[in-house]
């Protein structure tokens, strides 16, 4: 019997067109499903891309594997993602490597990987995003694990990963669960990205009254400077689309409620655990979240605001100040998650280099852009930066952006546009760079009514002012 | 031996205030605290001030209360509740009150009634606000637990509660974790709350230059109109402290990082959970977050960015807008955590009356306000809102502070001064009562690169584009 070199258990579309792109180049896949009619349907149907041995029983799939025995489960996150551990775990043994390419919750994913680990089981928990095309094709792959684990997967995973000026976009991320975190926070960025876009969008909208078709090209040119992007680019695509049943722009015919899966909200959520301010992503989610609430929406119908943008107030000119908004609101977005990821890296002692994630997010993944260049250039540069914000390139971009961006934002609140994104980044970049924040105020009250002392500029130590006696200060 | 009414076990500030409460009200209370010099303490300093039993051990004070035994745990959150739960619980029998008054997690909350209840044991979870002072002088209260449970608790602790207009701050909220939910919002509420404040003031001394003590006039005046509330009160005392060392306004010296006690994260991560957009609680959190971050800021400290306001820009009329900004960022902020009580109510079976929890907002806690009076009407009208911001007497407000609200977030942003709060606040306005929102085309871009369907706004079911096809739409 042929031996696999590596194998694949779960074959709903990702799991399968991951399955293709490893025996398309050139090795052999061992594929399994629990009902075998999937099976037979891949062997059947692309069997002649490769060479696959189709295994109907766990035991089979596992003896058909080289040691150590490499396997993927492409199955849904959760309970699934556990039985499928279980049923394995007991067949393979010490060395051999289960990966998780599923958006499991990186702390499920400790979880797994410190009780696998009592087994000898390397547990890799891989993010990989590119959808289902880029499954097939080519996707950004970010494993976690142990380093010894990426040794015997890294050149398969690598092999199968998209390419950028040679260099896949695949590398090994950290212990654990430091893929899954990544990819989390990916996906973060990503719902971020969208919603910028959305409302550069409906800002050209209403502001110019521009049509969907008129703004496709404006996003094409947008698509051939600094921000040239997959997200741009379907942006142009989505609004050049016609609806066939009814002639007009399929942007006006789909139902303005975003979905959502739900890493996004994980990603704010651990950002909240970790002290990390990503009011961008945060803004995003609630957007989302909004344009679901029908029942808020229809009650709000109707409240008071502005009708509209009076003719000529705007010239063509609102074009370039919301691309540079968008452009900085972007730059401000992506510090945010990359914050994030420093911050859960150190949290969780992975160590993680956002130099080598900005290369391998260059490719495969939703977020490729030519911006990613410019994050790895500025992490890979002598003197990284703290936050991505204060890298004197992003520091050159906000400068040029400033005026646009803050004018936008004043028109939006004028015109009665919503811009939450725009708004928010804009809010922390101003909070960010404040010599004094209100905040001194906050810790006033604070003592005031709970006396939860505060500190002084002046000298060190905790102190508290005794309000409700002779308002002397106590502490130091 | 004297029969006490109720006890009262962990005796810090607060566990000895509400003692020392019950027993001024004509309670006899027994005391414990896990080391005793505490419970001496208190006897020593305020036995005259009622009747204590002072116990050594457990067993004696659970041997010194009258049955069904009423016991009011003041520990921290977390494992240390669980301890006292531990060892208290074997000691009481079928029909006994355990009552926690601390800030726990609602959902640990749930987990411990359910472990008691079966052991034939009310739990009782009760949010306590109001502080040290509250605690002693009439807190509010938000207790949850059995309806059971409440008749036998519910004339002491309404006995002990603030009182407005003669109604005691204190009602049953529902079942097992509803007490400790609505006490999470409202502290996530009052961070909102605070946060807004914060930006007025920073956008007065910034925009006018308007010093300290002048601003302490200015929220003095506010706090005659309808901002009449607590902490617009002591915004104004803390403003007009000065610090007897440097003789600089206190406001000034104090160290601009806010803190956090945990509440508000709680309320944003669980508001993610249950789909409700609370922006401006995300915000606040946030905002404290940044301001914390003392290497991102000193990072970022010199970006570019508008230097002060240009002297004759803003006149008088600046106060009256920020006034109107800050009321109207208030209604949604309020309007936010409750929709928020809505959609946890519905989620876990609780059946919150919002009109009675705005009732016992009034007084005792932090964020009681004249406010909260128009927030019960809303509730208690023949018509009551979906949304808060949709009653009429909000519309009528919302509709009035409009232009300054505009006005205000847009010299924010033309600035370069800190508004996270207030620029949240209006987007999600703005993104409510929308016609169209932009959401229509994240769905355009999530069908493109995920194959995730979208909705169709003139007739059921999900369809998808053939993107990568001949683009013709499929489904129904």
């Amino acid at each position: 019997m042929t031996q696999a070199q590596i194998g694949v258990t779960g074959l709903a579309v990702m799991g399968a067109n991951l399955a293709r792109n490893l025996a398309r180049h050139g090795h052999t896949v061992a594929v399994h499903n629990r009902s075998q009619s999937r099976t037979k349907t891949l062997v059947e149907e692309h069997g002649h891309e490769g060479s696959f041995v189709a295994c109907e029983t766990p035991e089979e799939f596992v003896a058909a594997l080289e040691r150590p025995r490499r396997v993927i489960v492409m199955v849904k996150a959760g309970a699934p993602t556990d039985a499928v551990i279980e049923e394995f775990a007991p067949l393979l043994e010490p060395g051999d490597m289960l990966v998780d390419g599923g958006n499991a919750h990186f702390l499920d994913t400790r979880r797994r990987e410190a009780a696998l680990r009592e087994r000898g089981i390397h547990f890799v928990g891989a993010g990989v995003s590119g959808g289902e095309e880029g499954a097939l094709l080519g996707p950004s792959i970010m494993p976690g694990g142990s380093k010894e684990s990426y040794e015997a997967l890294g050149p398969l995973l690598e092999d199968i990963a998209a390419k950028v000026d040679g260099v896949p976009c695949c590398t090994h991320i950290g212990p654990d669960g430091a893929g899954h975190f990544v990819k989390m926070v990916h996906n973060g960025i990503e719902y971020a990205d969208m919603q910028l876009i959305a409302e550069a969008y409906d800002l050209l909208r209403q502001g110019l009254g521009l049509s969907p078709s008129q703004l496709a090209d404006v996003f094409d040119e947008w698509n051939r400077g600094e921000l040239s992007s997959y997200l741009i680019e379907i942006t142009a695509e989505v609004l050049r689309q016609v609806d066939a049943s009814t002639g007009k722009p399929l942007v006006d015919v789909i139902a303005d409620r975003a979905e959502q899966k739900g890493t996004g909200r994980w990603t704010v959520q651990i950002a909240l655990d970790l002290g990390v301010p990503v009011s961008g992503i945060a803004e995003a989610v609630f957007a989302r979240s909004v344009s679901g609430h029908a029942d808020l929406r229809e009650a709000a119908r109707g409240l008071p605001g502005p009708s509209g943008v009076p003719a000529g107030v705007l010239d063509e000119s609102f074009v370039e100040d919301v691309r540079r908004a968008l452009y900085a609101s972007k730059i401000i977005a992506y510090a945010q998650g990359f914050d994030q990821i420093r911050a859960g890296s150190a949290e969780y002692g992975w160590e993680v280099d956002p130099g080598a994630l900005a290369t391998i997010w260059r490719g495969g993944c939703i977020i490729r852009a030519v911006f990613l260049d410019r994050i790895r250039e500025a992490y890979e540069s002598e003197t990284p930066p703290v936050t991505l914000l204060t890298a004197p390139l992003f520091v050159e971009a906000l400068g040029l952006a400033q005026d646009s961006w803050r004018r936008v934002v004043a028109r939006a609140a004028e015109f009665g546009i919503p811009a939450p994104g725009f708004s928010t980044a804009l809010a922390y970049y101003d909070s960010l760079r404040a010599e004094r924040l209100p905040a001194a105020l906050i810790q006033g009250q604070r003592d005031f009514f709970g006396a939860h002392t505060y500190q002084r500029t002046d000298r060190e130590g905790s102190f508290h002012t005794l309000w409700s006696g002779d308002r002397s200060e106590i502490g130091g």
